[in-house]
C-alpha cells in the first residue's frame, strides 16, 4: 500500500504534539495520558449508551489459545495478519547461544519454538468458545460486551493502522431473525453515537482483508451479501478510515463452535466494533490537537 | 513447580463464581465484569493516591519492538519467559498448506517467521528508550506512570500466575541519591496503600526469576544487595504471593539506553509495580467472592 503524503503529516503532527510516541517499529506506538484519557472517555461513553441493553461484560487478555483461532478459521482467511507467540525452551548452552546472537545482532529465530497462544486478532474471538461452553443459548439469545487489545501484522505509517489497537465490541448471539434485527438497529444507532461527539460518518459496504486470490472472491461475496458495513471518517488517508464496523456472521461461528439456540437451531451471530484508537484519532482530526479547545458538549460526554 | 492443592481450590472457586473464565490454556483466563470493575477501581486508586507526585503518564501497547528488548538484556536474563511474535509471510500455495495443516491438526510452526515485535514482559520496558530519546534528564529527574498488559511464558494453574496480566508502575529516573530516596519512600507508602483496602502485606527481599545456573547467581546477588523488595500476601499458594514489587535497577537501564542526568552522569532508575490481577485476587481472598459484602470503606475507595 502506498502511503499518501498527508498521512505522514498527520502522524508527524500527532507525534510533535506528544499525543503519539513512536517506538521505532511502524504501527507500534505509545499514547500520551491525554490520548488515553480521550480514548477511555469514548470507551465509557459506549458503556453508558448501551447500559440499558443489559449486555454481559467479560474481558480477555491480549493473547488467545491457538486452538481457539484454529477452530474459528482465522488462519485460513487471514494467515498474513495473525501473530503466533514463540518462546525459548532450550538448554543452558542454547540460552548462552541465544544471548550471544542477540548481543552480536545475529538471527535467533531458530531458537524459538511455538507456544500454545497467539496474539488476539479481534476482541470477540474468545467470546464464541466461552458462550459455547455454557450450553445452548437462553430464549432470546445473548448479548456480550467485550473490549481489548488486538494485533494485526500489518506494519504501516498510517497512524490509523496500528499493529496493536483496542476494540470495544458488542456481540449478539441468537436466532437468525433476532440477530438481523439487532444488526439493523445499530446501523443508525452507531452513527448517532459517533455524531454525539461531533463525528459525522458515512455507512458503507465493506469486506474483510482476506488473503490471496481465494480471499478476493470471499471479500467480493461478503460485500455482495452486505455482511459487513463500516462507518468511515476521513482521519488521514486519501480514503476515509473505518472507525466502526458492523458484521453479520450468519451461522459461521455457530457452526465452528457448535452454538445452539434454545430451539436447538445453529445460532447466528453479529458484532458491532468501535476501533478505539481510530475513534480517538478521528476526534483529534475533527476537533484539533488541543482538547482544551474542544466543544463543551463533546468534552462533557468524554469526561474531559 | 508443584502446585499445592489449595491453589486449585481457590481457582475452582473463582471459576465457579464466574469471576475468572478458563480458556483451555493454563494461565490464560478471561475476567468477569465484576473482576474487571474491582481491578480498574484499584488502578484508579493508585492514580488518585499518586496524583500529587506529578508523574508523566504514557501508555504502550502489549507488544514491544524486539530491538528494545534485545538492548535491555531481557533475552539474556529471561529467555524462557519472553514471547516473540511470529507471522506468516509465504505464498498462496504456502497459505493453502498452512490452512490444510491447521484443519488436519498438524504442526504449522515452520510456516511462521519472526516479526520485529515481542509481547511486552513488564510495563516499564518501553519507558527507557522513550526517556532516552528525549535527551538528558531535567534537573530532579523524571517520574513516569505506566500501566499495561504483560506476558510471561510460564503456564501454571496458580490463579495468581497468569501468562497475561496487567501491571501499574511508577518509574523513577534520576541521579543515584534521588532514586534511592524515592525507592525508600515507597517501602512504607506501598504498604499503606494496600492496607487502605484491607490488604495487610509483609515486605520481603526478593529476586527475579533469572534463567539457569548463572541466573541463580544473579538472583542471589540481587537478593544480597537488596535490589528487589516485594510486598507479599497469601493469595492461594503455600508461599505468599508478591502483589507489589519495588526494584532498584542501579545504572542498568541508564547504561543500556544511554540515559544521562542533567549533570551528565549515567542515570539510575527504580520502579514500583502493582500486579493488578494479583491485587484483585488478594481482595477477593481477603473480603470474599461477593463484592456486595465487602467493607463499606473498601467499596468506597474502589468505586464499587
Amino acid at each position: 500500500m502506498t502511503i499518501p503524503a498527508e498521512d505522514t503529516t498527520f502522524l508527524e503532527e500527532l507525534v510533535a504534539a506528544g499525543l503519539l510516541v513512536p517506538t521505532g517499529v511502524s504501527g507500534v506506538m505509545g499514547r500520551s495520558g491525554t490520548f488515553e484519557h480521550v480514548l477511555l472517555g469514548f470507551d465509557a461513553l459506549v458503556d453508558r449508551s448501551t447500559a440499558a441493553d443489559g449486555a454481559e461484560v467479560v474481558r480477555f487478555p491480549p493473547i488467545i489459545p491457538t486452538a481457539q483461532l484454529e477452530r474459528s478459521g482465522y488462519l485460513a482467511s487471514f494467515p498474513h495478519l495473525a501473530g503466533s507467540v514463540f518462546s525459548f525452551s532450550g538448554s543452558e548452552a542454547e540460552a548462552i547461544d541465544l544471548a550471544t546472537r542477540v548481543a552480536g545482532g545475529a538471527d535467533w529465530s531458530d531458537l524459538q519454538t511455538q507456544t500454545d497462544v497467539m496474539v488476539t486478532p479481534a476482541a470477540c474471538y474468545p467470546v464464541y468458545p466461552w458462550v459455547a461452553a455454557a450450553g445452548a443459548l437462553p430464549p432470546g439469545g445473548r448479548l456480550v460486551d467485550i473490549s481489548g487489545a488486538c494485533f494485526r501484522h500489518e506494519p504501516s505509517t498510517d497512524p490509523a493502522r496500528m499493529q496493536s489497537f483496542r476494540m470495544h465490541e458488542l456481540v449478539r448471539l441468537a436466532a437468525r431473525d433476532e440477530v438481523l434485527d439487532w444488526h439493523a438497529g445499530w446501523i443508525d444507532r452507531g452513527g448517532e453515537l459517533l455524531a454525539s461527539v461531533g463525528l459525522a460518518t458515512e455507512i458503507v459496504p465493506a469486506s474483510d482483508p482476506f488473503f490471496g486470490r481465494v480471499g478476493r472472491m470471499l471479500a467480493s461475496s461478503q460485500r455482495e451479501q452486505n455482511l459487513k458495513l463500516e462507518r468511515v471518517f476521513p482521519i488521514a488517508a486519501e480514503k476515509p478510515t473505518p472507525i466502526m464496523s458492523l458484521n453479520y456472521h450468519q451461522d459461521h461461528f455457530g457452526l465452528d463452535f457448535e452454538i445452539r439456540t434454545s430451539d436447538g437451531e445453529v445460532a447466528h451471530s453479529a458484532c458491532l466494533a468501535f476501533g478505539l484508537e481510530r475513534v480517538t484519532l478521528a476526534l483529534f482530526r475533527e476537533h484539533g490537537l488541543d482538547t482544551e479547545t474542544w466543544p463543551d458538549g463533546v468534552r462533557g460526554l468524554l469526561g474531559l
